[in-house]
């Protein structure tokens, strides 16, 4: 391989000729082999579009040359729409607080620019990263800003599909809204509800967490550039600093506003710890669901059997016919995956010190991850799970009908006592709870069947009157 | 000791006869010895205000009669009063999601009742536990309900100390605003700051704290009551599913919101887990500025030693003289315990299955302390710390004019590459960046000190222009 | 109230004249109002203990006189036998590595000695907290060996209710040896297994948390007393370091070890984490078992029912006859504290700087608990759930034979792809296995009795061969 | 794109005609696309060099056909050297414990043997996925046992890193031997230490970490393959059950034991929660470590200074000459997401329900991410950090000759609050401790050098004794 010598404050190091990363963010990747992956693309993305609209302030306030300034965004153009994607080549865990990544992104970028002006890579008199692409920045607010910008992004898709869940849930709730089943707590026979309620809460679960996390958007609308080394913005020029959230908000797409106090934003990091808290929620709730739904399709013969949840894949490799619930068992791992990653968080947010928290790269990897993971398993969730579920109605019914559970409904006429007796009469003799009314003479036929009504106990009321 | 003699469906058992609670209560008491601990206090009185709202409302509505719902309402007065505290004896983890508490409290209430209409205690007969106490009632909407209403009480509180907070760290701020001292990034020399800056973020991040918690409020006084056993509301009259809200408001003061879907309610606790990641987030901001405050004070001689911190107890039983930051030391602690207690609750969460999350009690058991240990430690951190804290302002300027990081300012002039070597040069020599500058001819005297002016790199802008 | 004035570093302070801890004490009483507890009592002896086997250890070597000595002893013993309880006031979650602790223990003992020898309390020129009760020590040794000293004591009633609970299962399992049921995997129907073999995998699992358990075990009996400040051994008499560690061996009846490295031993708290780890694996082992009671209990009419679990309490406050699974339901819960738990202890561990952890009172206090917990969680378990436990063997059965899992046994005869088709038949006409394969003539009815035979099939091999 | 059909019991499916995989892989491949990752390599070989020991097994007993179990261990072989790697084409983030990884494998080492047999991709006439592949096997047994030697082979390489930073920190322990340093305590001047020491006790805790996860190993050598589907055995010929697991001990070259109790072993995965929390009680005193060493190295100038990590890139893009702490940093992040991790993987754990845990693929996915991220930090910790660390001889020295902490060698002679009082003076007045000593004429200078000797002060006992 040819090779370009280039130098920073360490000394000299050979760099391949062809690539557009430099000597420091070769020392990065030498620095960190952790996890063997690579950067999340719209992280890249969102570092970038800050080079870009940094260049464009800087070009509007007449502190960086016309043709510098047009090279820079036309490479960070480039970037943007795909290409170079294989020279960012630092690790996702990655020690200094993201100074690799920014480095990354100013060599590549300074690198291209130097080349559109038909200079030779490496040759930084033309395109400096830190004096030019860097300019009036830090790592310290393009980072963390990069890393809002890059969350707002992935929570807009994951609403987007929260949605659609919603919809898939309404529609299924409207279909079952006529399958009577037993309803169930701590896994006992309780009283009767029907499929379409339990669906319709499972809707409005979803709801509230789409709500709960467009709240917390608003916290990572909220950044740190202009505030440069510490957040007293130190060597950004004044009119910069006015401009240069405005001109974000223009490049990324998204309404960013500048936080009031610039030294806060810069060390503390708390908005991600609200946004991984609100993504496990949700997650937490989804999982409670996907078991509710492995509960209920239990069987086909020694379980439950309520639903059946689609056919998606053989289910094992030795027993012939075995379908399993593959897909919410995946979101039940998503959700143990995330409510870990939130620990991680918790821990890296709380080890900032003083004026910078150096742990961002590991708060990203992990709160990008939660955040995709939800959104794909949402949505196989929702195509290969939840639309597809179908009920058992008989077996619904079979289960109210035989139930011990209706004695519920005596209560306002007999009371919790004597009610109570005639359920462990019931269960003792394996009668139902009418046969042992009738035997026992409390009640006539008619009384118990305007009482004992498992549709009308569906719904709010004392049965009967 | 003498007893009275009870039963239930299970059987017979022999109560002690001086006592309020019942079989039900002594049952999940025998059951559950588990922590050893008593029920938070606020938690029963929750409990007996939703049976006070209860019976009001079922007279109202003419369902109980009157002296039977009077005894129950004075009862539940004197219980609120702190009456009967020692009656209350379930253990806070427990299974069966809160039977046992909502069972000691019908218990404690009917027997008191019974006392009051002049009978003996143990006579259901007269006031029935679940027939009178318990009606229109489940523990399914009874627990979740006073659970909420006991975590708005203490976040009450808590919101109150962080404002406490808030304004000390303001306080300190304003004394504070000309101390300059070097900033630190990654624990290494960055640009000057000063410590005013420092603990007005603190006081920001509080703020914003404040703010979060608040939000998070409101997801808590949407309440399940009125759902009876798995939110269809079976059972319950339907004037009293209207009036329920807003009598059980009036009684306790919160102004609480009756869900739109009881059954989602019921069954999802989502609310609890977002309250405690707020109260998480809030405690992991405390242990940042904690560990600041720590470092900052380090020494007296053999540390930074830029702040004192109120000598509040003898630091070593081998040490003489030697003072510690016990105080901050216990935000620490405070905040590690609440991130494991948030764990906790986001697994109880996550196991609720169908009707029911019958893992309440261990949410309770960890929100509540995180929410009340937060209070208290802020409270000592106020008063024993940081009102206390005093500045080595000479120490703090020191570090800054011996400082290598005010290179920093020369960047808009001579460029990041030429102001490294000038770093490198004074970190090797052991000279001072002004010394290296006027050595080496690169400015004027006058220049330097335009340039390299601490004060002014506090501030945004590029220093000298 | 009476009062004696009492003065330290800091300055005077009034104490009460009755009690035996002094200003100290007070001192972090006043500071640490935290969770409101109390010290774990263990905990208490442990440190006495210590205090006693230094005070045996300084008088042998001649470096305390003796009538202190002896006093000091006689204190320590009065103490271990449970006396002055009251006068250990300080918080369990506290700052400063547990100095509190120490001091409040050094000013009991020396008071009461004082006291012990004729003279008021208060008097420190005749028994001395710090140079005599504190003798050769630290709080930077002291607690973590009292820690150490606890955990092995608190664990070894652990042990036993595990030892208890495998003879549970094991006793179980022989008697449920003979009920063949349907085996899920995913909750879908596997092949067939007995009851007997699942209890005995749960025997089996619970004797490996005894070994994990008792291996960590070795861990904590290595102890860093003698190391006095910081581990070097500062201010103690050599002869002293070389006794004391036996000498404490026989005060507490464990066999104790001195650290070969006891500056390492002092700073670094791993042991701990060790210990949090394998009791929060036992727990996660029993929350999985506790679940699977739960499931195969679940009815008693609409759920799988093959099981019953003792009736221990009323399930429900509304709806008569219910009993629920309280007991595992418990354990579940104790497991969702225990992970939380460990997370602290993470944290906590890994907050140690230089050389202590300050931390140690908010691991002890989780610690502690986790054991603790545990420990009475298995208790209750065993009494009132696994040793109660009955087997529904015609619904065991029936599931059996309704089953179509069993058509894996056909497999090694017809292969992999025609099973499943007869599978997928059976499943859609509701037809048993055996009946479609006699339709479809694949088998003669008695091949069909050979192969698909469920006793068999919870046995290895080849079923029919 | 060409395609051939294949089927399974859900229906027909279009596969890509070039590719090994097959229907039910690409069933796998569309429901879960989570991570956009590929499955480990190490995890891979392991399986499929299960699959190679069952058909040697086969072959042995004679129930494989010679040409196809010779074809299908040909196959494997060629897997194991790394071929057809794009043909595994999971998720790691899977639902179905891990059926679509055995089945990847089966079908793609069918689909090579019998192309190797001379016929066409998907005719599994020839070579069967599961009735040859599969013989004698099933998920259930396969997946936990792949997962077990993964995690071994990834231990042995952590392990052997750990060994080299044990060597490196012995080395550096040797070579700051005679450093003498003050000791902090809760970041307060405590009493002197050497820097060899502090290196020394690293060396100790990193011993004691190797020690306990070689302990843990043993676990994971406890295999069970053999137990087929839910651990009865069903399927597999005895002499299979015999023979597997020394085959599969031969051609892993790891020494494995079949698990005594299968069922469990097929349903409780206890040894993986074990194992990831050896890695992570590791990783917490890394973290541990590598805070140390940031605080040690802070500064240059506004910091403590005691030593120099080796300058590793620049560490900033703002501030010339700034270098980070970038390694330990990389070091706590791991750490960070290390302890998620195991909160996830206790959870996993915690879920297995009846015969199976379906959620082995996120506690894979998280302790093999665990344990290589551990590995790889070492690795560069030692090269990048701890090797290269220097010591700044004179500011240690010069702590400890300005220290008051030193006051505490007086403590014997003089009394604790004697002491005290004097420490407070230094403090107070800014002189050293033997300047006061003088002044106050309470020892003699003779008598002050011999007690107030630092290097003494590192070692035990009384100094000046």
């Amino acid at each position: 391989m040819e090779f370009r010598v280039e130098s920073d404050s360490i000394g000299e190091k050979r760099v391949p000729k062809g690539v557009y990363y430099g000597v420091q963010t070769l020392r990065g990747a030498d620095n960190f082999r952790i996890t063997g992956l690579k950067l999340n693309k719209e992280f890249i993305k969102s570092v970038v579009q800050i080079k870009k609209a940094a260049a464009i302030t800087n070009l509007e306030i007449g502190i960086l040359e016309e043709n510098i300034g047009n090279a820079i965004i036309k490479a960070c153009d480039e970037i943007i729409e795909g290409k170079f994607k294989e020279d960012f080549i630092i690790d996702p865990i990655q020690g200094g607080a993201g100074t690799s990544i920014n480095m990354n992104a100013n060599e590549v970028i300074a690198n291209r620019a130097i080349e559109l002006l038909g200079k030779e890579k490496g040759n930084y008199q033309v395109v400096h990263p830190n004096d030019h692409v860097n300019m009036g920045q830090s790592t310290n607010d393009v980072i963390p800003t990069a890393g809002k910008i890059t969350a707002l992004r992935l929570i807009s898709k994951n609403i987007e599909k929260l949605k659609e869940l919603s919809l898939a849930f309404g529609k299924k709730a409207a279909e079952f809204k006529s399958v009577i089943k037993m309803g169930r707590t701590q896994l006992q026979d309780a009283v009767p509800i029907t499929l379409g309620q339990e669906f319709c809460a499972y809707n409005a679960v979803v709801k509230r967490d789409i709500a709960r996390i467009e709240r917390v958007k608003t916290e990572l609308e909220v950044v740190n550039i202009g505030g440069t080394a510490v957040g007293t913005g130190i060597n950004a020029d004044s009119r910069y600093i006015e401009r240069i959230v405005p001109r974000l908000s223009f490049v990324s797409g998204i309404n960013l506003k500048m936080a009031e106090d610039l030294i806060d934003s810069t060390q503390n990091l708390d908005g991600f710890s609200a946004v991984s808290s609100a993504i496990k929620t949700c997650a937490v709730n989804l999982s409670k669901i996907a078991n509710d739904l492995r509960l209920m399709s239990s069987g086909p013969r020694a379980g439950l059997g309520e639903i059946n949840l689609p056919a998606k894949q053989n289910g094992s490799s030795i027993m012939p016919g075995k379908v399993n619930p593959v897909i919410p068992e995946v979101i039940n791992q998503i959700a143990f995956n995330i409510i870990g990653n939130d620990v991680t968080v918790s821990m890296a947010v709380e080890a900032g010190q003083l004026e910078l928290n150096a742990f961002e790269p590991v708060i990203f990897y992990n709160i990008f991850e939660s955040i995709e993971t939800l959104t794909n398993g949402i949505d196989t969730f929702i195509k290969n799970c939840v639309l597809g579920i179908t009920a058992n109605k008989e077996i619904c019914n079979e289960f109210v009908n035989n139930s011990v559970g209706i004695v519920t409904a005596l209560c306002p006429y007999i009371g919790y006592t004597k009610s109570a007796r005639i359920a462990k009469t019931a269960i003792k003799t394996g009668e139902s709870i009418k046969r042992v009314l009738l035997r026992e003479g409390i009640f006539k036929e008619k009384e118990i069947n305007s009482i004992i009504n498992p549709l009308k106990m569906t719904k709010p009321g004392i049965v009967g009157k």
